[in-house]
């Protein structure tokens, strides 16, 4: 089994609706709760093994469907992109702000800074 | 089977790879070729039935992905944020070229809406 990782909770908060309510309990007993193989077990009343081919099957799942569908790839640039936005939002704020500022000017300015930060938490 | 129509085919743009091939073949011959079932049955050696069958399951897993991602819902909202932050870029520049136009503020203002743009076209 893979270590436990960061990358797979990123792609379960994409693809985890995707994935059957069984491997969903599994997956994130193991890895947002923490619980070993043995107490999910327990906690599920499926066998040890079971439950380790539920999160072997689940992770491979979150795998393929990012390599078919790249989401996580997509929306990592996608978030990159709207940070740029926001910094020259504001930057240009500062240069609106030497000498006269223009009130019109930095409303439009905020607007953008606010719709650049409103997509970005959306689309997390 | 439903009407030949523009939403399953941005769904399909964007979950088409997680469909069979045999799935992505039909549809495509059906929606992109406009074929009829008879003349895809003809084309693939699939009976007409088999063509019809595969097209309604591509269809179904078409909209239960979108139920359960919901990434066109996302990408549309994506599109209508980056097109109102073109058209605010651009309103700003109108602003700044009144009066005492600044370069380095009509320079950052291009490249948010360049920016804008280029997330707009890699996220379609």
């Amino acid at each position: 089994m893979a270590d436990k990782n960061l990358k797979l909770c990123l792609l379960y908060d994409f693809y985890g609706n995707m994935l059957t309510e069984k491997q969903q309990e599994c997956f994130e007993l193991y890895y947002s709760e923490d619980l070993s193989l043995a107490e999910i077990a327990e906690h599920t009343g499926i066998t040890r093994q079971g439950v380790r081919d539920s999160i072997k099957h689940a992770e491979a799942a979150l795998l393929e469907m990012e390599e078919k569908l790249r989401i996580t790839e997509k929306t990592q640039k996608l978030q990159e992109g709207l940070a740029e936005i926001v910094a020259m939002s504001r930057e240009a704020e500062r240069i609106n702000r030497i000498d006269t500022p223009s009130l019109e000017m930095s409303g439009i300015l905020r607007d953008i800074e606010k719709t650049a930060r409103k997509l970005s938490e959306e689309t997390l």
